[in-house]
């Protein structure tokens, strides 16, 4: 483990959401920027499904992080204020316990036997995480895609713990279409012949069908938009087979395909993707009442995108609208960025003053003023 | 073969428009209503990827066709005014010659020796056939979806011969998520075990890959909206294994998919589907020229449906644009139906009188009086 990598032992057990235990959990985390004597100044990052702890880059290691643009001294998410954390999300395959991770006892991968996980518990385990670091309350979360789940996740399973949320192209549920484009992402994996009912082996690798996974995915994390500017006809090229790569789009997919397969765990792959489909916060609301009634948020910033497909702005809007009914000060941004559900990856010009500035009006709050 | 179904047999060799020939091949085709004295009150409808040459019931065999709502006596196609034809598509694997048929030969399947298949050449097969049966002049081509295409390509490659078209849900060319989409589907059928690059045989189908395929390709035909209003959240099943379904979205998918599955041949999917992506009206121009001067259309209308992920609303806005700056006499409708790229074959109230007044504008042309 590298040393700018921490581990957090989660209590054992850990109660899952639907009941049942981990035991001997661990959730690998990152920090940036110092945690203040009052420790007010704390910011939890929450991650999209594929993403690890290392959201960036730290002074004695300078590999650039997921969200690099958005995290450092003088960033939008400035170090020098803020004590940020990161965890990779329980379930996952990057340091934290998840499906492929050994059982305690037999010390064989956890495969199927892994306990059902929902983003609940991705959230729970974070907050172990930030309680174990001293912090009675966290000033901010800030969750992009399943992140954006996973931190209302956070703010209705621990009622008064965070006071400001920032909430990125995510929804309060998943729509039938994201649902489907995922369900199709887990059957290319489950159907694939190596995947072997997660009895695969490093050898004989779920490839093709990690591969196509990824493709299917890729439809819906940019936009018909951008791609009509990135891919010009003229860029085809003459196949090496039949049916082979032509279409200047079927070489970026293939080109990102490759990349991904192995750098995630299959069978994590697909713990966190239904994650994404099971989480509803309206559950967390008896009847039609609302859930965010009595979580304790003090403000809330929701940011959408008009190009996202796997979350479009109706969903920021339904979250703004909730927070807005239960008490909560909450503001609403719909940006008009062409790269869709990942602009807040890339079109760092749009995201990084909303970010700041949605940050700086947290500040505003008497008794918060960070460091 | 059924007696409602006919054959025609395309010139022996029949060129293609990628270089190569085909021997002895036919086109399945059915036909409604009475072509008239004067030849001159034929509608030839093209049809999308997976449609046969049964558009509708006749009244010797009354098994409903696929736009069974729209052809019949009084219908929007009207078959008491018109003489219509609808053929299998040339690669198809409905009766007519595609790569699953016997090579002329071996009477070994062809397989990828089937030459490379472009919607040019279904649509001059369709051209050969209405010819053999007297046809000097189409009065109007009706093609939705993939139809749509090749009803410009039998414009192109047949100057003159055609009078009006009814263009519906499809576009110039494909933009590159609608490749991507496709693209993926074949990357399903081609990576199937059981497709042993087209070795496949009826025990050992590429069932799995075929699935996938459709489900790929339903994405993109409804759309995220109907989806909302058709799959609530409350009808989750408990899955029978892990990642079994249980969202009312999966059924939905899985039930079209089943039926889906041997219903079509999978090489004909991938020559069908290939021959969308190549499809560029804009190759017909030499340079920057405007490829439907000349094409000898009277008139055109073109339909589309605002909520159509496949070919959207912009794409047929450019047709209807070329078409004018070609000088023909073209309207252009933009339908508000939910149901996505589909609506053509679902929303028959919306459809009906759109086409119904098309065909009927096209009556009013001096010397084209039907029957």
């Amino acid at each position: 483990m590298a040393t700018h990598i921490q581990l957090h032992k989660l209590p054992s057990p850990f109660a899952m959401h639907r009941g049942s235990e981990l035991h001997e959990a661990t959730l690998a985390y990152e920090t940036w920027g110092q945690l203040n004597a009052a420790k007010s100044n704390a910011v939890l990052i929450l991650t999209g499904l594929s993403a690890d702890s290392h959201a960036a880059a730290h002074d004695e290691h300078d590999t650039p992080g997921w969200w690099q643009a958005m995290i450092g001294p003088g960033k939008a998410i400035d170090t020098t204020t803020w004590f940020v954390i990161c965890a990779s999300s329980l379930g996952s395959c990057k340091g934290s316990t998840g499906p492929c991770s050994p059982m305690p006892g037999t010390g064989e991968p956890y495969r199927f036997a892994f306990p059902d996980l929902c983003l609940e518990d991705i959230a729970n385990a974070s907050a172990s995480l930030t309680r174990s670091l001293g912090i009675e309350q966290l000033h901010a979360v800030i969750g992009p895609s399943m992140g954006g789940m996973t931190a209302q996740a956070l703010v209705l399973e621990n009622p008064g713990y965070t006071r400001h949320m920032i909430n990125i192209a995510a929804a309060m549920v998943s729509r039938p279409f994201s649902t489907a484009i995922r369900s199709l992402q887990r059957e290319a994996i489950l159907k694939d012949v190596n995947f072997k009912n997660g009895y695969y082996s490093a050898d004989n690798w779920p490839t093709e069908g990690m591969k196509l996974a990824r493709k299917i995915g890729m439809l819906s994390y940019r936009s018909a938009e951008e791609w009509d500017e990135r891919f010009p006809r003229s860029l085809r090229q003459v196949p090496s087979r039949p049916f082979g790569i032509e279409f200047p789009v079927e070489s970026y997919l293939e080109h990102h395909a490759n990349k991904f397969v192995h750098q995630f765990d299959p069978i994590s792959y697909l713990y966190l993707s239904r994650a994404m489909d099971w989480f509803d916060a309206h559950e967390h609301a008896s009847d039609d009442s609302n859930p965010f009634s009595g979580c304790g948020l003090r403000s809330a910033q929701v940011i959408g995108c008009r190009t996202d497909l796997l979350f479009p702005p109706h969903q920021q809007q339904e979250l703004h609208d909730t927070l807005a009914a239960a008490g909560i000060k909450t503001r609403l941004e719909i940006v008009d960025s062409i790269e869709g559900h990942d602009a807040f990856l890339v079109d760092t010009a749009t995201f990084s003053p909303l970010i700041r500035q949605a940050l700086d009006r947290t500040a505003d709050h008497p008794g918060e003023t960070p460091a």
